[in-house]
Formats: C-alpha cells, structure tokens, sequence
C-alpha cells in the first residue's frame, strides 16, 4: 500500500495533512542552529533502511554512517551526523521509488511504554475514574510495524479496538529526569496507533499487555519528526477516521498529563533507553466507547493523523496462515 | 562479587548446588545426537561476552563465530554450531579470569512476558483468587541484571519484594504453537528473581509493570542450561534465602500451569522471539506474603536456586546517584 496518505480528505474539525509541505530547515533553537527533519524507513519488514523524507514527499536513504534508526544510532549522537549530512546538498542522495514500503521510523524499540487513560472524555467513556497519575502499561515490542501495513485479526478476537495516540521517541537514556528538562531527551514524534484486543485486554484475567500485544497492533509513523518540526508536543490536532468517518477528534492539549509530565514519571520507575518510545494516550472515541460497542472487522480502513506527523493508515486482515 | 555461588549451604528442602559437577556431554535427544552446556557471558555491564561453563567451574569463551548470546544468535542455529565447537577440543579455548564480572548469560532480550499467581500457595498469601487461565505481565527489559550484581533500591522505595522463578529462554519464534510442541522452541532455562517494588505494581494506578521494571529488577543467570541438561522443566526444585533463612522452597511441579502450557498460550496473544525470556511464576514466600509483611532493606542479601541452574546472588544497595 502506498503511503501518500492522500486518500484521507481533512474533514471537519480534523487536521490537515497530506504531503509534507516544508523541506528540512535550519532552526534556531537556543544558541545552536538545529537541523529539522522528518526521518523515515524504507524496505521489506526485517530488512528497512533508514532515510528522510524531504519536501514533495521525495524519499531519500540516509548516509552509509547510518546503519539504522535504533538504539545505537540515538545514543552515539547519530541525530546530530545525519542533521549535518542531510544540510548539505542532497541531490545526489539515493532516492527510493515510490512503490517501496514505508516501514516503521524506527527500529524496533527496547520497549513500549504506554499511558492508559490520559484524555478526560476517554477515561469517562471506559467507565474508569480519572486517573490521579498516569497510568502505565507495556505493548511487546513485537507489535511494531510499519504506517501503511495491514493489522492482523487474531483468530478469536471479537473486540478489536483502535487509539489514535502520539508517540514520543526517546533520544537519551532517561533515568529521574525533572519534568522541565524531560524534552531534551526527545529525538522526535511520530503517530501510533495502539490497537487493543478488548476482551483479551479486560476479560482474560490480570493484566492488559495480553491485549495490547498482537503482532502488527503498534504501527508506527510515516515519519518521526524531529521535536524541531513541530514545535513542542503540547499542541497538536489528533484524530482517527475508521473507514472514511470520523471517530476520533482531540488535541494533545486535552491530555490529562502532558509529554514532559508523563516521560519524566516514567524515568522515575524504569530507565527510558534511547530508541524506545512513549505513547501517550488516546481521546475519546474507541469502539469500545460506543453505544452500542462498535469494533473492528476484516477489510475496515483505519486512518490515524496528527498535526505535523502525517496519517497512517491500516486495513484489516486476517491474522495470515490462520 | 564473584560467582562460586559456595557461599549459600543447602538447608534441609532447599535444591543442593555449588560449582557445576557435569562437563558438557552428549545426550541422545530424539535421533540426534544434542550436546548439553552451561551457556554464560562475562565481562563489564554492556560489554559481555559470551562463553561456557565448563566442569569444575571453569570459564570459557566462546569462539569468534559467536558474537553474543542475543536474537541473531539463536534464530540462526547459533546453539548447534557453538555445540559442534564444544564437543571438539576445549583444552586450547581462552579461559576467563576467576575474578570477571558474571554477565547474563543471554543478551537483554526483545522482551520479559512474566506469569503471575503461578503457585497456589503464592495466589493464596496474596489474597488472589486461583487465576483460572494464565496472567500474564510485561516487565521492561532495561531491568535485566547479573546474577550477582547488586540490586538498586530506588528513592522511595519502600516496598521491594523478591520473586525467585524458573525462567525460560525461546530459541525459536513461536506463533500460536500447541502445547504438545512449545518445549520444541525453547533454548534453555535459568534462574530469574522478578523483584518487585509492591507499592508501585499494586497503589499506584493500574498496571503491574510499574514495579516490575526498576533497573536490576530481573537478574537472570548464573547460566543459561541447555534442555538436555535439566530434563525437563517440570519437576525442579527452586528456593529463595534472605540473608541465609529459607524464603521460598517449592518445586516446579506445584505450578498451576505447566511451562509447555505457558509457552503456547503466551505464542496465542504475541510472538516470542528467538531470546526472548518467559518467567514462569514465583511459589509462596515473598515478602508481601509474610506477616507482618517483610521487605528488603540496604544490605539485604538475596539468593535464588533452581535446582540445575545455580545460584545468583545479590546485595541490595540504593541506586547509585541517589
């Protein structure tokens, strides 16, 4: 499936998007000059390259240097390289055709780390209570997969659920960092959506990562933006349309703990290792806030924007080989 | 703090242990001939390497072929072919200092899927209902610890329990597998402490994983035993001491589910991948089941024992920098 993510039409009260409109650009961030970038993955799952994607939507791979977007590259200041590589000139770069996968940004991350129940409309339509501090659950990170590949329906699954989520990508080892300082450790954001099993998540006993963990239940992207790109996390226009309708609506100014609140309480109970990511919750409208109950089924298209991260988009398919 | 694992002497019920008393040997497995090893690594945290636990305790590398014990490893043969170098020669294969770091001796894996409430006996001291199917909880894999090294207590924390388990290690991806055929994809089994911070996992909002996922809070190791060296993994005995008193003293047989049942219904809801770790459950004794409830202090020392796998040990000290 191609990633254009044309085919989504911005509907009211959703965010625009469509091709990025802006080539990479210097930015003065405090005294230094940052470089933003949008960068992306390309290639068969397993075998990805990394790249960037530049203005009209051209996607180029990114220098030899850059063996990947993984936990290596963020921590050896592989941002920093690639920002000086890609302000340069690029014409001579390798461009890749068009027909090639998106995979996800980056690579597999260490973990997932979720936050459950972070918009007001959302915690009331699950029923919960409002959480008094954010509420945290893991996704195997063997539910990674790229923006435009299909989700997969488990045999047995009845309650398949969506969650149009920002996520944040860490970019420097976060142990008891301070909230004031919580988005220096940020290499970028991308979208995710966090798909759920209902009743595996709430109805199979203990915990909700049995839920949350399906392979293909975490696509990730099209592109992490460089915090440069965006302008903070605080602001952004999220939504998710299933099968051209509107379900999902909010802005991550809704959030009930907002980014820097959320990755500095994290770094106080795990160690954030550069590569992995954050996913920071998700507004009202999932299935299961429906009345009646409203879930998935075979062949439904799933498309997940936010404001400046692009839209991903997922179809519906049986888990294969079952 | 070295690994000889002597200083623990096996009280009455408790597994008896010490230095290995077995070289690695042939076994006939089905029609082939399998060689049995004690898989470890040593060297600094981050720069481990991977080697064999010989007779006598000896320590060995392994050779070059073999960059580390980590995903790569097992999904492209790398047991057989590190057990055709083993049943060669050894007398030549550069021998480890006594006084090098214990690593784990598995890589940190993709992800920990832990069982919860495993044990009748451990359902029961935690007030828990007999779980009628598996709970399954997710622990991040920044804890992944040495056997010996020292376990963090961090700031705050006042509620650190211990949790000695059979821990298993895939050695093939497993995707919704029978029971009949889960033990088929298993590389080998170790000792795991799920050390667990109880106010964290249990009063601060939601899920368990928030005090599951400290740093040090999943020592595995001293070594990783290859199936044909335990026999199976259903009727081991494991043990716990906290400062030398007997803890926890049970046997793999009193688990409510069976670790091929485990294994085939954790490949239903996610795919294990090759290196990733299963933890099958802790047996009653842990500290929030005593009365009055018993946690670890500074100073503290903490030994875990399943029978065939060895001793780790640890020392409780507070997170460094805090």
């Amino acid at each position: 499936m191609q990633g254009s993510g044309g085919a989504l039409k911005p509907a009211a009260g959703m965010v625009a998007h469509g091709v990025p409109d802006r080539r990479p650009r210097k930015t003065h961030l405090g005294s230094g000059i940052r470089f933003a970038m949008k960068l992306i993955r390309f290639g068969d799952p397993g075998a990805e390259r990394p790249g960037l994607l530049l203005m009209d939507g051209v996607r180029v791979a990114a220098p030899d240097f850059c063996a990947d977007y993984d936990e290596q590259f963020f921590a050896s200041g592989g941002v920093d390289r690639l920002a000086a590589w890609a302000a340069g000139d690029l014409s001579e770069a390798e461009k890749v055709p068009v027909g090639v996968r998106w995979g996800a940004p980056v690579a597999r991350p260490s973990k997932i780390v979720c936050v459950g129940l972070n918009y007001r409309a959302h915690a009331l339509e699950t029923g919960a209570a409002i959480p008094g501090e954010p509420v945290l659950f893991m996704k195997a990170s063997s539910a990674w997969s790229g923006p435009y590949d299909e989700v997969w329906m488990p045999p047995g699954s009845c309650k398949l659920d969506w969650e149009v989520e920002l996520a944040v990508v860490i970019g420097t080892a976060m142990r008891r960092v301070p909230e004031a300082e919580a988005l220096h450790y940020v290499a970028g954001y991308g979208v995710m959506n966090d798909y759920s099993e209902r009743s595996w998540q709430k109805e199979r006993g203990g915990q909700w990562s049995k839920g949350k963990s399906g392979d293909t239940f975490a696509p990730f992207g099209p592109w992490l933006a460089t915090p440069d790109e965006i302008g903070g996390p605080g602001n952004l226009a999220l939504g998710l349309k299933l099968n051209g309708e509107v379900k999902q609506d909010s802005n991550t100014s809704d959030l009930i703990f907002a980014v820097p609140h959320v990755l500095s309480y994290i770094s106080h109970f795990m160690t954030l290792l550069p590569g992995d990511v954050v996913s920071t919750g998700t507004p009202s409208g999932v299935g299961a806030g429906h009345r009646p109950e409203l879930y998935l089924k075979v062949g439904d298209v799933v498309e997940a924007t936010v404001a400046g991260l692009g839209t991903q988009r997922q179809q519906v398919v049986p888990t294969p080989g079952t």
